[in-house]
């Protein structure tokens, strides 16, 4: 099996593979879009992407390719993010001068680096990983990373602080993707299962995502998450993402998508999946 | 009057200052948290922050200090990111070797930066802002920016190439906050308004999401923005945004806000403020 990921190895991606698909070929992708054209040319059996972060929000250029490409969704996990401070072997504290990651992992340790390395200079790069991997090879002992213990592992740095992002409340959930066509799973599992759809509403239709929303809570179906999401260029038009819980195999949920088809103009089914679990590093890396 | 903002000279929060707040004394702060400790210290008349973007989602950590913070939302304007590509007088396409942005800028603008600069190399940067600065510093003509058109009239740059996104629907919400005590507006302005409300479910209320939409659509209020938000840490409870149409000093959205009240185990107005327009950048920059 061959799984597609955007980044580099020591990504949090890749955290992602690892939690959902151990021991599987790893093929990264520079871009999203390499991602979803691996999974639907077949070059990966799946592909992994960022859904949504509890920081920052969902990540809808991702929502689109969701939208447009021939896949859907098999599997979800949250993976917990964790920055730590990483240093060729012998290095301390007080012999960094500078400190690479990606701008928004360097924004999110502030406060840390405020505190501890005031004086040391903070470098941006493209990826935490892609810090990491710098620092080993210029094998400096006053330069450090922010990255994640696997890009330890990975690039053989050790860790010189841990945990010190300012909110620890940190996960991204990623979503497995798989071909539109490939099998889909026969009897229904135990694990309660999910269902993520995107829908956008007639405009003649008043009150129309009350109603949309009723055809499952009528139904006793739980919203596991809403979202609705402005269509730029038409003023009062919105898309929603809504994840439902129950699967496809569910009666009640059959007859409250073809209910909700009645008020759309636009409905996907992205996938119907078990609902995840959430996936945090190891203390040791393998 | 004094308007904080987050970044430097040039950036694109800086645009929406000057969509908002033509003319004014500009506070920029390193932080978000320095623009809220500036709104709130009354260093600062107004604070602009990003709360949302059409390709990347809502800025959570925002939602987070609007939350904790005394403060209200008293405007908000929708800024259109474009991208264009900066270097010094004389330089051309051909000798451009390195193009400097912000990684989110260079990943929108990969697919242009491959098939007209596929030799040069990408370099990250803090912010766009900042790129462009540092190219007008080096004054060398093989190095170029991605950053706005203020930017290039900012640090006497000329635009090489404009528009250079691949998703050219890029645009960001700002909002204009004022310290919480501040004086209110008295009478209700002829311009459309909206309210910004956040609030957490009791959680042994059964429907209570559809109730608590319910309080609002059976008072015939739109809906203009709604989300969920898993709250990390406590499974199935979540934290909702609501956008709705009107203004508290409409009687039925006061008694809707009441009515919520009454399902909520959290409730927060953030703000009563008029329905804002779309600031695209002038052809020619002042």
């Amino acid at each position: 099996m061959t799984v597609a990921f955007q980044g580099e190895t020591g990504a949090y991606s890749e955290s992602a593979v690892r939690a959902l698909y151990p021991g599987v070929r790893l093929l990264p992708q520079v871009s999203m879009e390499d991602v979803f054209a691996a999974v639907v040319g077949g070059r990966a059996d799946r592909g992994i992407i960022p859904i949504e972060n509890s920081l920052f929000g969902s990540v809808h250029v991702n929502y689109d390719l969701l939208l447009a490409s021939e896949v859907r969704v098999v599997a979800e996990v949250h993976v917990r993010i964790r920055h730590h401070l990483l240093a060729v072997r012998g290095a301390g504290l007080s012999s960094i001068t500078s400190v690479y990651s990606h701008p928004q992992a360097l924004g999110q340790c502030q406060t840390y680096l405020r505190r501890r390395l005031p004086h040391a200079e903070a470098v941006p790069t493209y990826d935490t990983a892609g810090a990491a991997r710098m620092v080993a090879w210029k094998g400096k002992q006053h330069y450090a990373a922010i990255a994640s213990r696997h890009a330890a592992s990975e690039y053989g740095l050790e860790l010189l602080a841990e945990d010190i992002e300012s909110h620890h409340q940190n996960y991204t959930r990623f979503l497995a993707l798989a071909p539109s066509g490939s099998a889909r799973p026969g009897a229904l599992q135990a694990r309660p299962h999910k269902i993520s759809i995107a829908f956008a509403l007639q405009t003649n239709v008043p009150g129309a995502l009350f109603k949309s929303l009723a055809t499952f809570v009528l139904r006793d179906l739980d919203l596991l998450k809403i979202e609705s999401r402005p269509l730029v260029g038409s003023p009062g038009e919105y898309l929603f993402y809504l994840d439902i819980e129950g699967s496809l195999q569910d009666v009640p949920v059959a007859r409250a998508l073809e209910h909700l088809e009645e008020l759309t103009a636009l409905l996907k089914v992205l996938g119907s999946y078990p609902i995840g679990g959430t996936w945090d590093e190891p203390l040791h890396d393998s």
